[in-house]
Parts: structure tokens; sequence; C-alpha cells
């Protein structure tokens, strides 16, 4: 069972998210959300199929939307009803791919 | 330069897309849809793969959003304003993938 | 720690693995190995973005080659120096991508 | 109709290539080859998938091998029975993905 993320819990951890990251991370609709933006389609599903073994490592699968270079990835904790730790575990991932 | 199809052109095509379909493709706000449903997320991902390299080949890219098995692709050509040939060609492929 | 098959263990493995498959995997070099055709290069990386998918999820990578429709699998144990399990497994849920 | 690259274009186009190279392409067995080492599997492979999107709208593939964080590329032109342009001008963006 997964716990989701007080308000404090996630404002804190998203913080340290984005420490990191050259662009914020944000969270909409109770999701842990960004877009992405890469040269080219090639690039831009790379980095999808990097992220797809991510998600099925971790057994925690985005909702994401692609077109042409742009990917937008929302994470969210289905069983916990909200965001948990495993969604920003998997941020931090997609973010190293990144780095 | 690619014509837009009319509203005739894109019932004649899509009731002949239809036809070899097990479940329809739709027009929705000026594009062509359809949701697909796999048993996991590794053979939704795959069908994904799939599709990319079909778009890349054809220049043509999908809008489209994945959630673990469910896959949902939007096409339309953005030049043409509209739906045109290029949005039923891909589709078409789309379709043999699975058959 | 996994153990090694031994040559009984993989001969009757093996018997039942390729009960379910068209054309069977063969052992060669102390790897369980398989070559699978596809219709086309698009058809054969999909298949392969699926297998990508399921040896993450396994934490069990196989060794593979690829030219334009034709995929070579070979798996192998490193750490039980030999065939185990673990290709026996991972073969089994490859196969199931196809049927 | 491709022609084959002389001996002279290649080591003229391999060196023009390779000065862009962090490590070099090599001729071998008239193939223009390079293997490539990532961080982990997950990294290869959506390196391979930005590769397959790039040999697929180029209609050339590679011949490819793969384990783990270990990428094996070998290029040649079946139609020219040797080296072309067309090896170079996919291994050139092939280094692009990289950079």
């Amino acid at each position: 069972m997964v716990d989701k993320y007080s308000e404090n819990q996630i404002q804190e951890a998203l913080q340290e998210l984005n420490a990191a990251c050259e662009s914020p991370w944000q969270i909409r609709d109770a999701k842990l959300c960004k877009q992405f933006k890469f040269a080219n389609f090639s690039r831009a599903f790379g980095f999808m199929s990097s992220v797809a073994l991510l998600a099925e490592r971790a057994d925690h699968h985005p909702e994401w939307f692609n077109v042409y270079n742009r990917v937008e990835i929302e994470l969210t904790t289905h069983e916990a009803d909200g965001i948990s730790h495993r969604d920003f575990d998997l941020a931090t991932k997609i973010e190293a791919l990144l780095s």
C-alpha cells in the first residue's frame, strides 16, 4: 500500500526535484506534470522509449501525450488516489535521462 | 501541398477504412481518431514503436496519448487544416499492424 | 542466486517451451536461441520494444541482433554461468507476444 | 542506384565523420562499425529507438547487436555491395543523437 503525500510533502518533494531541473515539474489536478521538447520526433520517441523502460521497471506507468517533438508526462498514483513517492521517484529517474 | 478532404470524401474514406477494422475509427474535432486496448503496457508500447516508425517513414506524426494498456491516436493534417489522404493512409497502415 | 539448469532440466524445459511455439527455440553454445522474422522493420522493431520491456521488468536482458525484418535472440544467465529458469521464463513471455 | 565508395572515398569520409566523434567509427569487413556504451539498458534502448527512426526515415537499416548497455552498429549498403554515402549519412545522424 502506498500513502498519498500531504500538500506539505508534495511541496517539499517538488522543491527537491526541481532543484536539479532546468525547467520545473508542476502540480496540476493532483498530478505531477511536465512538458518536454526535443529537436525532432526521433529524439522525442527515443526519450519515450527510455521512460517506458523506467516505468515498466518501477511498475508505475505515466499518462502521457506526444505530438512530434513534444512529450507531456503526468504522474499520479491511482491506488493512493493522489501523488505519492512513486511519482517523485519516477520523475527523478526521468530527469536523470536528460542530464 | 495536401488538400483537405471534403465531408463527403471523409465519409467515403472512413467507410472504406472501417470495413477492415474490428472496431471503428471516428471523426472528432476534425481529426481521425481511435482508441486501442492491449493486454498490458509491454504490448501497448510495442504497438506504439511500430506506429512511430510508420509515422516517421510517412513524415506524418500522430497526436497520441497512452496510459498503461490504452493508446489513443488522433490524426490530422496541419498543412491542410483538416483531414487529408495522409491521415487515412497512416490509419490504414496502423490497422495493418494489428491484423 | 540462480542455479544453472542441468542438461536434463534444459531438455525438459525446452520441450515444454517448444510445445507452444510454431518454430522451435534451440540450444547453442549454452544459450537459448531463436530467430524471428517479421513482415518488415516496423514490425520487427515493435516486437523488440515489447521484448525490451519484458526484459527490463525481469531484469534479465537478451543478447540480440537485428537486421531489417530479422531478430535473433540469445538468452543465458551470466551469474549461473549457463541456462537457468530465468531464460525459459523470458522466452515464454516473448512467445506470448506472438500469440 | 547507389555507388560503392572507393577505398579513397571511404578513408576521406571516415576522417570527416570521426572528426566530430569522441570515439571513432571503424571499417571492418566492408562495413562501417562502431560500439556504443550507455549507463544502462534503458538508455541503450532509448538510443536504439531513435536510431530505428532515423533508419526507417532513410530506408537504410543497420545490422546491430545489443546486450544490456552495449550497442554495436554495422552499416553497409547491400545494393552497392560495399560502403556508400548512405552509410556515412546514417552514421552522421546517429552521432548527432549523442551530441
